[in-house]
């Protein structure tokens, strides 16, 4: 008998109410002894981007055939699908919104399906938690070893969310934007090693990075490398390039946040 | 030999000190086989009915057999005392001071028992911490297999606590109130389909709502047919009334909370 | 074959980003089976001494051999040495930077390894996360069964981070210090029972307790003993001196936290 598949899940629902502990008791009233983890229930509410995100730098570091339930749902109840989706080594399941977009940009496998299958569901379905109702059920019976094609037919009009992307601006500029704030207060941009590789190579040029009316001009190799009250960059964990502070938030030093453009000029001027 | 019963965890502890850890600790150091989940930590302090509230969400979503440990606990160290629960299809331990009281509302047996064993505490039992001295380890010998009455003997005369009804004025009015805010800003209400079976029905007939000055004449099927700046009624996954706004805050839009009055005529006036 | 080893993480990674969950990736990516369980991920941000304090507090009732992971790592990426900890009945995985102090403190066996053995890590490593590329894979490791001596020599120049001592001030007097702040607002002063065997006896003699120039000359039994608006001395369930309010925030109250000097005057004066 084949072992249950793991299961994760990253949602927008938060710890303050019982929404987590209720996916986690539908998983295991299916099957018992599949393994679950929580990656992240932070998401900010609604946000499909940062959910995408989150997922996006999570998922490949967990076991072959896990199963990754995304849910960030402003559209719950309405008609939008649920879908599972397969990788070369992952499972996937989530509202159609886009929110598996950045694992689409990394992938060569992506096969997606609508879920229809009512009979895995959870009766009667709510129309404002499916987490509860759908995606959890659908997780549980994927786990105990049902095949993602029992769920529904495979389509190709699943929704696509267009990601920030970088703007290169002449030869030697690039124009870009943070796309996360994590914990510590440091900025993460969407700039990564493909498209200025000059900068996470061993020995970085003179550059010049404007972002909020400041210009920085420094990259360190670690965050303790940094002075007292400095915004420095640093080639981020995530493979981005980052805005950072030695034990500081560098968010707040600069008060910059999601969205702030970030230039990045190449050669000193 | 039998396998190991699920263990979850309901309290107002938060996640900011080791408590919640330690509280696994203890179980796993008894039954290191338990699988434990977490529902959630962030009752508000003290709060009793927002503990029972709770529980009574999640419980029914758990295999069979789950030991539910819910710990809101402010008589921590005085005669208070610990108890062991059974219903038809779950064990509860907690506190007697009515935390089980929504459980109990919805289970046709509810066995109660004091316990008194005090072979199954950590020793020395501490006067401010008995999640990890007693209902911890009580937890963990129970999903080691230890039955109930193995604590201690049956009683009838734990507390209750009254919980908050729906008034009925007149004819087609209600009285409720406000019980729950959940994370995203829906305010939830004591009103059940068997209090206004109209509302919770396919064809709603017209009604009023009366919150905080605001009057509310519309029910949605999701969240997402709200309009812009609107607030909405909406039959929760919760089972019960609750006021809601597309992608934001109805707590916030109408400064309303836990406590606030709820009216309810049902009719066009 | 022997059972895996359960991991425990302590950490202030925060729970608004997907680090946590990449953690539990990681060590179930090199051993599907181990058991984790996060003690607490909200110590104070590059805090090695509330890291220290939070890991102290809970290590001891987990199973023996259970391996406790403590990243409190503001050196991530420097030189800083990754350390692999034995004690009697535990093992420890933490940055080289006192965070293991009060474990040592409290621990008879304390054998220290420098981890330098590469191919456990996860590669390339990161210069901003070890706890993925590090910290994580070197737990799993272990909780393969992998010995501690595989993973580098032992050391006796590990650094010792000085912990707040109780000072002696005269015969009947102490001066302490408030060590942490709990969730509900206790004070938990660095006062044990071993500074003042007359606190933490069954009959306490007269006594005042200055701090932020308040006195407070009662001890109480438990919480509910507390007057209303009243800030009490309690012996706390981690074994120090603590000042507390019933249902409400000491710390509030004395407008005190971590830091906050702590008098004691045994005996009426």
């Amino acid at each position: 008998m084949p072992e249950s598949r793991l299961v994760t899940f990253t949602t927008d629902f938060g710890l303050s109410d019982p929404f987590v502990g209720i996916l986690h008791g539908v998983v295991l009233n299916i099957q018992p002894d599949t393994r679950i983890v929580d990656i992240c229930h932070s998401v900010a509410a609604y946000d499909i981007f940062d959910g995408a995100w989150t997922i996006s730098q999570a998922y490949r570091f967990f076991p072959p055939r896990t199963i990754h339930v995304v849910i960030v749902d402003p559209g719950v109840g309405t008609e939008r699908r649920p879908l599972v989706v397969e990788t070369e080594s992952h499972i996937f399941v989530a509202p159609d919104n886009g929110v598996l977009s950045l694992i689409e940009a990394r992938e060569s496998k992506f096969v997606v399906r609508q879920v229809n299958a009512e009979r895995y569901f959870l009766q009667p379905v709510s129309r404002t938690f499916h987490g509860r109702d759908i995606f959890a059920p659908v997780a549980g019976w994927l786990s105990k070893g049902v095949a993602p094609g029992e769920f529904g037919p495979e389509i190709s009009d699943y929704v696509r969310v267009p990601l920030p992307q970088v703007e290169r601006i002449g030869e030697n500029s690039l124009r870009g934007v943070v796309i996360k704030v994590d914990k510590f207060g440091n900025l993460i941009t969407n700039i990564a090693a493909a498209d200025a590789p000059e900068l996470f190579a061993a020995c970085t040029p003179a550059f010049n990075i404007l972002i909020a009316g400041r210009t920085i001009a420094r990259l360190c190799g670690s965050y303790a490398e940094g002075a007292e009250d400095e915004v420095f960059a640093i080639v981020g964990s995530s493979g981005y390039l980052e805005l950072a502070a030695k034990q500081a938030s560098a968010a707040e030093k600069l008060a910059a946040g999601v969205g702030s453009p970030v230039g990045l000029v190449l050669g000193s001027s």
